[in-house]
């Protein structure tokens, strides 16, 4: 609700701030999540089996780091650079969905980590849906 | 909330979860709005007067997302390093909201940053001491 | 070279050492440079019109700074994740240069940032067709 | 080189260019060489017991990074700020090259990481005498 209210504040919006705010939350919410994720497979006597998670995780929070700050960002913005940006984003987040699926019923952190992955994927399919 | 939930799940907590928690959502949470008060203040038309508060938002955002990542990982900690880095988080969150709170009466932006930033810095505080 | 030194250890090289450490050196040193350019660019008397410069430079620091870290992992990579965040960063880098070269001819800075964009750019387009 | 040239091209550098910019190199450096190192203790055989050495890997990365943007930016700088930040990365370099040394005549990464580790802490040494 904060950063609703604080992407509202911009001088010249760039687009209907509901959508924006909540793409920029689930993506720094995926972001912790999947540094927490690799952080708690890390720990797990399994740990030689989670490589992949473990990987995938790292791999989707920086994505979600960076997208998390482009959005953020209202000043002269760039549709080609922001949607490229969002298809990464949402790429990293069905990869490293499916990767924590896999193991879900086992791990609890892949399961909720899954859940906040597949909620960013569809945050940035929608704002790129709106960017067009 | 979701975050508090993600890091219970892990094998090994450090410490309080609902503390840790508190933290690491400051630190994303700041890191967000201290990117979106400083792309704010560039779309201003008194740029120029709002260079030392880009400036001091840019640098916090980046202190609070590597504090926040590292926050977020519980395996193994070093306290030496954590402890380190969580005074220059509040250090820095002290420093962007002074900055901010000089012209919040003029940018609704920099208000609500500054109190995102004194957040932040509280509950930098408040593990400092719980690591004690 | 030390870098690619270091690439080189890894159990599993993912691929071709010395192409994969341009990569990353390239996306960590643009991302350098386009913080550098950002700045310097908030420090000139003509800020107010280096407003576009400036978000695209931070953007371009954020996508790098993701690709980079990305790259510098060779365990269980995932080529459908690798190749949609490399053709975000030849993206943004391409987008970044662009924005740099219009004023090249008054901003050193715009200049040497254009060319490390460039070189970025090129790299990422060397590795995706190294994926294939 | 290219990023001492890039420093040097700001309307009002902060301090010596060549120190500066050793130190934003070696920051970027640390971050490529600990993050490529948590990944290769990742697909070590024993990697249960590098548990620690990835985690520190990955916390000195985020610091490091964070501390080179941070420098890489002239406009407006905050001491009080900065010596924190570079403090905490002194630490975190302190803590992750003696966590890798541990290792290093086993892990061929972990010896170049640690020295990696070392020239970033020297050098961010050598910027807080500057500032002072």
């Amino acid at each position: 609700m904060s950063l609703q209210e604080m992407l509202g504040t911009h001088p010249k919006p760039m687009m209907d701030t509901q959508t924006l705010a909540e793409c920029v939350d689930a993506c720094f919410e995926c972001a912790a999540t999947c540094t927490a994720c690799a952080d708690a497979c890390l720990a797990e006597d399994m740990v030689a089996e989670l490589r992949a998670c473990i990987r995938t995780d790292l791999d989707c929070a920086d994505v979600c780091s960076a997208t998390g700050r482009i959005l953020a960002r209202q000043t002269e913005p760039d549709t080609t650079l922001l949607r490229a940006q969002l298809e990464a984003c949402a790429a990293a987040c069905g990869v490293c969905a499916s990767s924590c699926e896999a193991h879900k019923d086992m791990h609890e952190h892949c399961r909720i980590c899954a859940e906040a992955c597949r909620r960013c994927e569809a945050s940035c399919r929608k704002v790129i849906a709106a960017l067009s």
